[in-house]
C-alpha cells in the first residue's frame, strides 16, 4: 500500500487550533496513514508542577525514573489519548499506541558511555513488528504513536519521536511505498540567505552540515530522514503544518523534500 | 468464544508484587481475555504533587478539567502502558486502550442534576463496538482498558472501571460466553459473621442491601455485577487476586459468585 506518516511535535501540540486543523486535514486525506508525536512543552510544564527537575549531563537530557513516569503520563496518556479522541470526533477511527503495545517497537537501554541516559531506548530495528500496523491500516484505523518504546524485560523507555518515525517508516518501506512528513515549527531547511531548500539529498546535507549552515536540532532530524530514505522510504518532507495539505495533494508548496539523489 | 474479563483496581495496582503475580497468572491462563483497570492511589498521589485538589460535592468526587487531565495521564498513560509492558515481558501480546480508541466506548457527560459531575461519562451501551475487541482476541492480543470513555465531540470522560467492565461484558455476552472477575482488596462479599458468601443472586443481594449488611463501595460493584448477569454474562465473581487462579481453573476457592438465580 501507499502509506503516509506524519510526525508532529513541539509547537503544533502546544497550539490547539493549529493541532486540530493539522489533524483534521491529515485524517480527511484518503489512504493508509499513521501519526507519531512527541511531547511539546506540556511535559516540562507538568514536570515543573510535580517538582521533577530536568536533569542534563553535558547539555543532554537524562531520562531518570521520575522523568520516565512523567513522559509515560504525558506522551503515552494525556497527549496520545487526546489526539485519538480528537480524530474520532472528526469521524475517523484512530488508536493510541506506544512501542510496547503488541510488542511493536522493542528497544534496549542506551549503553552507558560517557553519559548514562538511564531510561532512554535505542530501537532494535530488526524486531519492529509491522503486521499489526498493517492490519490497522487495512481496517482504515489511524495508529497514533507516542514516542515510547520498551525493553522485553518490561520497562518502558523514552525514545526520540523522529527516530521512531524513521525506524517505523524504514521497516514499512520494505513492503510498502512510504512518504513521511516531519511537521515542525519552521517551513523547512533554511539556507544561509533565509530561503527554504525545496529539495536536498544526502551529499548536500553533509555539505550543509560541514559548512555549519545546518545546526542544532535540525541535524538529528535530517540524520533520521537520511536513514529512512536509504532504507527505502520514498520521500521525507520537512515542513510547517501550514503547507501539509499542499504537499499531500502533490501541489507545489514550501518545504524541504529529502530524497536519495 | 469463551471470554474472561478481569477487573483490577485499588490495592492490587498499588502493590507491585501482587500486581505482577496477578497479571502473570491471568496472562498465562489460556483463552481469550481482557483486562480493565482503575486508578489506585497513584492518581491521588500525583494530583497532590501537581496541586490538583480533590473536589467533592455531597461526598461525591467531581471530575473537573484538571482532574480529567490527571486521570488521562495516570490511568490512560502511566498505569495502562505500564501494565502492557509487564504483560509483554511475560511473553504475551497486550494492547493498552481507552474507550476513545477505535471509538469502542462512547459516552455522554452525566446530565447535571443535583450535582454537576463535569467530565464524568455515562456509557451509551447500544454504541459499544466489540468488532475490534473480537479481532484482538482472535489474534491472542489481550486488550487492557483504562477507565476512560469519550463523547463524540472529542472530549475524554472519566467512567467508573466496574461500570466499564459490566457494560463491555454485557455487550460481549450477546455473542460470547463471558465470565467476569472483579478483583479487589477483600475475599468477596462478607456476611455479618465475617464469612464470605460463596454465591449470591439478585434477590439475595437486594435483601442484604435492605438489611444494611452490604454497604458503601460494595453496593455499586454488586449493581454492576447484577447488570452484567442480567444482560447474559455467565458469572461475575467478586474476589481477592490471591484466589483468582483457583477460580479460573474451576477449583473450589474463596470468593462470591454472582449468578442470575
Amino acid at each position: 500500500m501507499k502509506i503516509r506518516i506524519l510526525k508532529i511535535g513541539g509547537q503544533i501540540l502546544d497550539d490547539e487550533n493549529l493541532l486540530v486543523e493539522t489533524l483534521k486535514g491529515f485524517s480527511v486525506f484518503p489512504g493508509p496513514k499513521l501519526i507519531i508525536h512527541g511531547g511539546g512543552k506540556l511535559a516540562t510544564q507538568i514536570g515543573n508542577r510535580m517538582g521533577i527537575p530536568e536533569r542534563y549531563v553535558d547539555g543532554r537530557r537524562i531520562t531518570d525514573a521520575q522523568t520516565l513516569e512523567l513522559v509515560t503520563m504525558v506522551y503515552g496518556g494525556l497527549i496520545n489519548k487526546g489526539l485519538v479522541a480528537k480524530i474520532q470526533s472528526f469521524g475517523f477511527n484512530a488508536i493510541g499506541l506506544c512501542g510496547a503495545d503488541v510488542g511493536i517497537i522493542k528497544a534496549h537501554k542506551r549503553p552507558i558511555g560517557k553519559i548514562n541516559f538511564e531510561f532512554v531506548g535505542d530501537i532494535e530495528p530488526e524486531y519492529i513488528q509491522t503486521d499489526f500496523i498493517e492490519l490497522l491500516l487495512e481496517k482504515e484505523i489511524i495508529p497514533v504513536f507516542s514516542s515510547l518504546t520498551f525493553d522485553p524485560k518490561g520497562s518502558l523507555l523514552n525514545t526520540n519521536a523522529d527516530t521512531i518515525c524513521s525506524a517505523l517508516g524504514a521497516k514499512l518501506a520494505e513492503k510498502h511505498e512510504v512518504d513521511m512528513y516531519f511537521c515542525f515549527d519552521k517551513d523547512g531547511v533554511m539556507n544561509i540567505d533565509q530561503t527554504i531548500y525545496d529539495r536536498l539529498n544526502e551529499s548536500q546535507i553533509l555539505e550543509l552540515s560541514e559548512n555549519g549552515i545546518v545546526l542544532g536540532g535540525m541535524l538529528p532530524k535530517l540524520k533520521n530522514a537520511i536513514h529512512a530514505i536509504k532504507a527505502g522510504v520514498k520521500s521525507v518532507t520537512v515542513l510547517s503544518p501550514t503547507h501539509l495539505m499542499d504537499h499531500l495533494e502533490g501541489k507545489p508548496a514550501i518545504g524541504t523534500k529529502i530524497t536519495l539523489n
